[in-house]
């Protein structure tokens, strides 16, 4: 496979997307495909490519790991079906929160979003289904990354359970690894999907779990939810690279009805960037700090105090966690 | 006693130091007086005014804690040597880490400070000295929060560990308790304290523990004591009410020498306020933020993270704890 990049000065969107049809359609044959959506650019625009290449020969499922977004899983699997692609909403909130149950470390709780995503209910619903073909977004600077070591490589099969002595005949196609995302963004508008998605900011993979230090339990996720709602409807309109909420471990005092009230804080990030390797805090206006303070501690129960990230990447990173 | 509020319009500080003077020596007799002074305004007045009393008949100790911020005990000693006052510094800073070792309830920490130093270090103190007179620098607004439940009431007395049958003849002068903070300052300009301790940033009682989420190690004062020293030579020409940095217990990713390091952010608090009853953050420039991450991140070891707070209070207080 050819994976050298294609850089966006280069990138002929028309053609890339006659090609990549191609190359789907020759890869599955007659068979099946599968693929999990998330609603981020990269996994939205290989929907389309797949159901564009496939029709109904590729099943698209959206996994509901109740860490998403207020309303996004509904709201994703709309979008599609104005679209005119069927995406099966799979819930699997159950299984998510008891993988991540009194798990605090970080990386301990990625591993057991990784596992339960891919093996136990991607890896199922791939052996019920019988497809040997996987869709997959990777992109440029993920293979970048894994090259430099700051990723660690996924072996995709092997996330899903698959035994590698059955492996033969599994195929895993990336259509979009060839690109950055600056040009799967491109990618995304020519092929039709609507703008909300092809300019969506990035969303990190374990979703609101990324955005809540310390154990991750439904009522957590509920609260750096309601927060994130607010720092979306506030920020979208800032035009910056990408902006989010975080929900800290750390209790800090307030006072509520003239009492203390040891409560929750939340932390702002809102970030300028062109591509994620770099970044500076937004230059946001005292007055919509503000705004976000004062609804987030209005809004969001037991949050008595936010604050905003003024620190650059390096030394910090895009998000806590 | 009478313990009527003077509102600041009808302060006559010459009158006011005079009256205070004279009462106070009225009260010691021949006898002998101790006072702590930690360096904030309210003890400075006071052991000025029990010094132009009783001159070496008031012994005045700073007690150093190990909490105290850079160079303090030895600034603030040498601050009032300059005035013809003696402060002894009195080393009980294993005392105090031994107190707090393995706490992090908040509660549980302030307690352990207190004990500290009233009931075994100052406690000693006047025991070994016996003197019946305590000058103490409670002000209005203690009054104020003590009768509103707000603050509990503290018995100096028995917070000493004096037994209640033996205290006949101890005695408690309290010679600011008709003032606020605002009077006692306009008292210490006119009795000759030099302009930085009179205009001094109020400064918490268990001071920079005040400032750490989590277990107050040396280690870890040593990291928010140095934080402490950027935020203080960035904003004290900002004309704010209070200025302060945290360090949280929650780590965060961070990237140096382009590996990941999960590592310790710092909150930086900037007041405006004039009663400290309600307060909102200080407009700080972007450049001024910005200076403040890029110091304490390259120049704190550990820091990769560094936050704002933009909560008014309320719902939040000045300190994190």
């Amino acid at each position: 496979m050819d994976v050298r990049e294609i850089p966006i000065e280069k990138l002929d969107t028309q053609t890339f997307i006659a090609e990549r049809i191609e190359e789907i359609r020759s890869d599955v044959g007659d068979g099946l495909a599968v693929n999990a959506l998330s609603g981020g650019v990269d996994s939205s625009v290989v929907t389309i490519l797949g159901h564009k290449a496939l029709g109904d020969r590729l099943r698209t499922f959206f996994i509901n790991s109740g860490l998403m977004r207020e309303g996004e899983p509904e709201h994703i699997v709309a979008v599609f079906r104005d679209l005119g692609v069927t995406v099966e909403h799979i819930h699997a909130e159950d299984r998510f929160f008891a993988a991540l149950k009194g798990r605090t470390d970080p990386e301990e709780k990625r591993e057991a979003i990784t596992q339960t995503f891919y093996r136990d209910v991607f890896g199922d619903l791939v052996r019920e289904i019988g497809a040997k073909h996987l869709l997959q977004g990777t992109n440029y600077t993920d293979v970048e990354e894994t090259v430099a070591g700051i990723k660690r490589q996924h072996n995709i099969l092997e996330q899903l359970g698959l035994d590698p002595e059955k492996m033969y005949g599994y195929r895993v196609i990336e259509p979009l690894i060839r690109l950055r995302k600056s040009g799967i963004r491109k990618v995304g508008e020519t092929v039709g999907l609507p703008a909300e998605l092809y300019t969506r900011p990035p969303f990190p993979g374990p979703a609101l779990a990324a955005r809540v230090i310390g154990e991750v339990t439904p009522d957590r996720v509920a609260t750096v939810r309601w927060a994130t709602q607010i720092v979306e409807e506030e920020l979208s309109g800032s035009g910056a690279f990408q902006y989010l909420a975080i929900l800290h471990e750390d209790r800090v005092t307030g006072i509520r009805a003239g009492k203390r009230d040891f409560g929750l804080q939340i932390e702002v990030r809102c970030w300028e960037s062109t591509d994620a390797k770099i970044g500076s805090p937004t230059r946001l206006s005292y007055e919509v700090l503000d705004r976000l303070a004062e609804r987030i501690t209005t809004d969001v129960p037991g949050v008595v105090s936010v604050t905003y990230n003024v620190t650059r990447k390096p030394p910090s990173t895009i998000e806590a966690i």
